[in-house]
């Protein structure tokens, strides 16, 4: 874990499928709710499908360039199914079991990326998956009660980036109950980060007084976080989790 | 992967502060949204502590039994409060910002769970966070815009449970497309699962008919699904996520 990075480019070499199939099995090992598996993993390989992800996921250069890409559901579909298929009589069409089946999906998702690292694999998890719902669904054909969480383009790595700062450990452990961070603690937080070259110069091209700003007023804005919330409840709605108020 | 197991009971061995917060930072290396790292660890070790949680977990006994207890939260409030120390206009008090710190909270649970198991250390992922966040926002203090995710109950071993069974792969990976369980492939994906011995006789006690009604009737009921539904977006609202419709 301590040398991993984000890998944007890939070589030409293929992900072999027994390669993919054994990881994605030993994936599964991870714990999930009841054992019930409330996920789902689609598989693009094919040129047109990766092309037809791209919009969603702002046009990055690595859908279309890495050999797969992974978009995994949080699915109460197959157990819903399941459950109709055996005179029982399922209730997951609520924000909760959306919760629970994220969970699942998300969990599973991260040993995944751990176990792929480890064989040597290079990454780039886009959180763009929940900003888009509605294009990967339409694009992946996803059905009621299934919902992308997550996206990651896969493949060989064709670079080494730097390791990419984080913040003190102390910064997000806290011991018995929650310690409000002073503005002294946050300085201490966040000083390294700041102080990096790379976002000096973010701070500088841009014409920000503050690297905080840089988030708050180019990369994650208010404005746009409030449309995508409606757009996300909207799409939780088109898939069927919203329906609770009995 | 391949041989792990959820631990439910622990020697009396405690667990070093130095290695738990070695497995935290190298934790801390899994990628996060724009690298904000938007999660904190909430460290229990005290008896207080735990009995304090142990009702929100529906007293399972391995939350007051570990020496050690975490809970993962999402949380955009430090990234808020260093804006803010910033002349930066924060935000993040929405469900799009609440799934991208849950995200990122989710998938470095998972990596520290990878690091722990291969550390020796067994585990118990407790999904009930979820379902009492109130108790557990109460008992951590728990302030605006943190909110739990997950809980971990963290020991060394003392016992080893048979392996538990998972779907086939074809169940939950699909290539290109969705593609839609027919009732062949349901009887195909859970046949192993329906014929396991501790599954039958749980059908036979509790007077079902199938396993799939256990999980509908008993384990996971529309019912409190639903009521469970409403709680989580309540404690949602407390906690200042859910101020996104202007």
């Amino acid at each position: 874990m301590t040398t991993r990075r984000t890998i944007r480019r890939y070589t030409a070499r293929d992900i072999e499928p027994e390669l993919l199939n054994r990881l994605l099995t030993e994936a599964s090992r991870t714990q999930t709710m009841g054992n019930l598996q409330l996920y789902s993993v689609i598989v693009t390989r094919s040129a047109e499908g990766k092309a037809a992800l791209a919009p969603a996921h702002f046009n990055q250069p690595m859908v279309t360039q890495a050999p797969v890409v992974l978009t995994i559901c949080a699915d109460f579909r197959r157990t819903t199914t399941w459950a109709r298929c055996r005179q029982a009589n399922p209730g997951y069409d609520n924000p909760l079991s959306f919760m629970n089946a994220a969970t699942d999906a998300l969990l599973f998702t991260q040993t995944f990326c751990n176990l792929a690292e480890d064989a040597g694999l290079g990454l780039c998890f886009l959180g763009t998956a929940i900003y888009n719902p509605q294009a990967i669904i339409k694009a992946l054909q996803l059905p009621q009660l299934v919902f992308p969480v997550a996206a990651l383009t896969v493949g060989w790595p064709a670079e080494e980036p730097p390791l990419t700062d984080r913040l003190p450990v102390e910064s997000f452990v806290h011991d018995e109950r929650y310690h409000d961070p002073t503005p002294e603690d946050i300085n201490r937080f966040y000083a390294a980060k700041e102080a990096l070259p790379e976002n000096l110069e973010f701070v500088r091209i841009n014409k920000k007084e503050t690297l905080a700003q840089i988030f708050t007023d180019i990369r994650y804005t208010r404005k746009d976080n409030e449309f995508l919330s409606r757009n996300f409840i909207e799409a939780l709605r088109q898939q069927g989790f919203m329906d609770y108020e009995h």
